[in-house]
């Protein structure tokens, strides 16, 4: 309870000398923004043998399992690829400098929906240090100020990552306080900031499935959560045989632990006895493994049969769930059944079948004739992406600098009162 | 606990119908939703009757002060204007009918962000029984499903309301299920929907402070919060003082109880002298009281002394802080410290003042001279509202029919694999 105590009398500190950084950064300029992007670049490259020992000091003590450990830690290339992140953003377009709607009314008022940052932005993460660094350089261009609470096994990785980006603001001349870190790894400090309703206006959590479901089940405040991507390509009859094998190799096997791969194969009934085995032996031949319903287990006995559970699993590895349907609207009944909103694919030549897929289904993302992989800010021109939102509100699919952005409205009067 | 228990189950088995039906309202056509908020309309005019005998029942079961039992009433008149705001709704633009962005990558991928309805929305409202039908033409035309909870003082009205909307959405071969009420009164039914994560996408609370704060604090389902409205109008030096005059007395007097009327008025002290006399004596004679700070009673000694927590109070009623204050900057502080961001307005005939305060106010509405109480849909031309929004993410400002839509992405490809 004392623990906690001093987490959220931190935090609230903390939240407050964030305010105060993003009321500054919200009237920054552009201009201003970019430098200190650029020269918390530099001071990533400057101080590259601190972040190395930092990060050597956490690798000495973590425990962890070796693919854990890989994306723990930092090398002179990884940090170089920091840096790189950091300029790359410095050369966006400026998300603040955007007019979404003007119109002007019968009694002469001006109306202007502009873009505004959203404020405070609370970025809870796991393991890979280099996500504090992304997230900063997004808010930052944004014009938010961030708190970063990552994982306890790169506490001081993030620390030394941390003053080098508050060298890089203070240089530009922008607050210190705009990209703030959690001082102490402890989780009562994820309590904190989950809690801190009106002083962070955002949370970003990425991480496994555990993480997410605490903060969606605690957080006060709030969430644009990445959950699960329980992602189908649905195979259509009017499929071209070429096409569908090269997209399914590639939605399920390109990285198989992303959000957007496949992890769902639809087959029509129509093209399954023909295609199904040559689709089989395509992914197997990359290592992956089935489950399938028993009409796909009719036509390639060799896959292993599906329980009932395997349809709602998120494999995030090689292994693809394989069912039958009759149809577009079987696909989208099973999708609606089964899915999570996030991607999904059709491959066909029909387009009157694709249209009816791409509007019936209800996904952040629907494909047609492209991999459900191509889920991603970097794919869809965004520059960087901070996540995949999975809820509804807000933003959905790739979170890039827009969608770190809010409005307000400027109205623009000759002395109007409201009759 | 049992009850709970009972709402809970109520809500759940609520919530999984609606979610169907809003699938089918996402699918349906315009005209089909256009069709359906006519047939509502005619249903409400065809069982008048039996609502003026339900509300009578409400009314007859009532203790309430004679302001509420007006809040509470039903007339024919009332009733009209509820089916004539149905018809308007149809009549509006169709929100779901907007491409938001379009763009294709190098690769040849094309990919569009169009507008989608947010799915199931939960309504949570106070008195006026006009509320629930409003509130469910916005959301069948926007193609979401709504589960409406009453006040429980118009339990029977809500009840007969809701009986002519499902006649209307049955006659138009839309599902009842797309507009629900709460079967009981019961506060565990508010509990209930606050609790209903992933069943319901977005609950709208509108009515006094506490019911919006226990929505903020127990809500674990994103919130479109409708909170204070703390406005100020700023009149800066360079103020035109006939219009200063107008503006003020408009955006103080003309309704006190809306959440867009002024609460504060914080003058220049350049022309405090000459012009602050002339506001308090408009606004006496309109019945205004004033909590005036040490300059300001220094010039009009007759208005009352402000405690500290006067300038952080709405008054809603005729009643307004007033504030001395050095220049646009100064403004900006004390609107910063003690504002809502909810609205905002600066009096001035100077461009440049009107401009640094137009961008350093951080309101959802700012406005330059103009009355704060604008800060309505009717007046920004959406047609109607829902209510004014003054969390930061989603929607801020007055929420149509645009902001109860959110959006998803369709990728068109022509066989496209990520590399």
């Amino acid at each position: 309870m004392h623990v906690e105590t001093e987490a959220t009398q931190h935090l609230h500190r903390a939240a407050r000398t964030a305010r105060h950084a993003s009321h500054v950064l919200a009237r920054s300029s552009e201009t201003e923004r970019n430098e200190a992007l650029r020269a918390m670049a530099a001071a990533l490259r400057a101080r590259q043998s601190e972040i190395l020992d930092a990060n050597a000091a956490d690798l000495a003590a973590s425990t962890a399992t070796a693919a854990f450990r890989d994306r723990l830690t930092l090398t002179g290339p990884r940090i170089e690829a920091m840096a790189t992140g950091l300029e790359d953003v410095a050369g966006l377009p400026d998300p603040l400098a955007r007019t979404l709607a003007e119109w002007t009314r019968p009694n002469g008022l001006d109306i202007q929906r502009i873009a505004t940052p959203i404020g405070v932005i609370g970025m809870i993460y796991e393991s890979r240090p280099n996500v504090g660094a992304d997230a900063a350089a997004l808010c930052v261009k944004s014009g938010n100020a961030v708190i970063l609470r990552g994982g306890s096994e790169s506490v001081n990785s993030a620390r030394a990552i941390n003053a080098a980006l508050t060298d890089g603001l203070r240089q530009a001349g922008l607050p210190e306080a705009a990209v703030q870190i959690a001082p102490t790894a402890d989780r009562a400090y994820v309590a904190a900031m989950l809690g801190a309703a009106g002083l962070i206006d955002l949370i970003i959590p990425r991480g496994g499935k555990s993480l997410v479901e605490r903060v969606q089940r605690e957080a006060r405040v709030p969430v644009l959560a990445h959950a699960e991507g329980l992602c189908h390509t649905y195979v259509h009859a009017a499929a071209d045989p070429h096409m569908a094998r090269a997209i399914v190799a590639n939605a399920k096997m390109r990285r198989t632990g992303i959000c957007g791969a496949t992890e769902t194969l639809l087959i029509d009934a129509a093209i399954a006895p023909s295609l199904l085995p040559e689709l089989a032996r395509d992914l197997r031949e990359l290592g992956c493994d089935f489950r399938a319903d028993a009409a796909a287990r009719a036509i390639v006995p060799e896959m292993k049969e599906a329980s009932a559970a395997d349809f709602d699993t998120e494999w995030l590895d090689a292994v693809l769930s394989v069912a039958v349907v009759d149809g577009v609207d079987a696909a989208l009944d099973h999708i609606a059944r089964h899915g999570s909103e996030h991607t999904d694919a059709i491959v066909t030549e029909d387009a009157a079948a694709a249209e009816r897929f791409l509007r019936g289904v209800d996904s952040a993302v629907a494909l047609w004739n492209a991999s459900t992989q191509f889920c991603d800010g970097g794919e869809f021109g965004f520059g960087a992406e901070i996540g995949i939102a999975t809820g509804r509100i807000h933003a959905r699919g790739p979170v890039g600098l827009e969608q770190l952005t809010t409005y307000r409205y400027i109205v623009r009067g000759t002395g109007q009162v409201r009759p």
